[in-house]
């Protein structure tokens, strides 16, 4: 209890990065422009992925459909430049600010949240 | 095959709601600041926490630790007014536009993202 305790302090006020996987292994990624602060996409990680993206500075996610490690942008060529990496308090969600090299969202969106939800249904917000 | 691709499509393309929970049966929630634009904290919804969500126009989700429905701000009157909703591509994330009551951080912190990963370790980017 105590020891839970004090990890759980360290994750919150230390600095020290000690991120918290789930237990599928998981941690979420928010993916925001550098540029306007949008949000642009939500996809997760694993710690080969979150390595992968420290060590090469371009984003790289687990995807959760095909259960595989996905480098974004590897087909499209639309590809996300880490500029900055934050951590939230428990250490379990990161926010990637990033500099896309094109559309994020694989429907050619800029961001993946380009529909508003209204009380009768979805209406497009972005081109 | 034929029915999940046309599903997969209407999720994208299409102005109908249909909220795509995970095999927890949870979506990913992004709360931003409606005024700001910076990304608060993120969460998870179940079914419930998104109906009394939009019912209320309160945020609510789910706690996957304490595994309860969760009103945000309940305890410490920092509720989350929601101005907006924007659904993502495959309709298995959300981002809410927030008004904040206070601090979102349970540790005081306007967001839960106040540090920065660096090289070596995590420096405190908000106060």
């Amino acid at each position: 209890m105590s020891h839970s305790t004090d990890a759980s302090k360290d994750r919150e006020t230390g600095s020290n990065f000690m991120p918290k996987f789930d237990d599928r292994g998981l941690l979420t990624a928010v993916v925001t422009d550098s540029s306007s602060g949008e949000v642009l996409m939500v996809a997760f990680m694993n710690e080969e992925a979150l390595a992968l993206t420290q060590e090469t500075g371009v984003a790289h996610f687990w995807s959760r459909s095909r259960q595989a490690l996905w480098k974004k942008g590897e087909t499209s060529g639309n590809t996300l430049q880490v500029d900055e990496v934050l951590v939230d308090c428990d250490q379990d969600a990161l926010v990637l600010r990033c500099t896309p090299a094109g559309p994020t969202c694989h429907t050619g969106a800029v961001s993946c949240f380009y529909r508003k939800l209204e009380d009768d249904g979805l209406t497009r917000v972005l081109s």
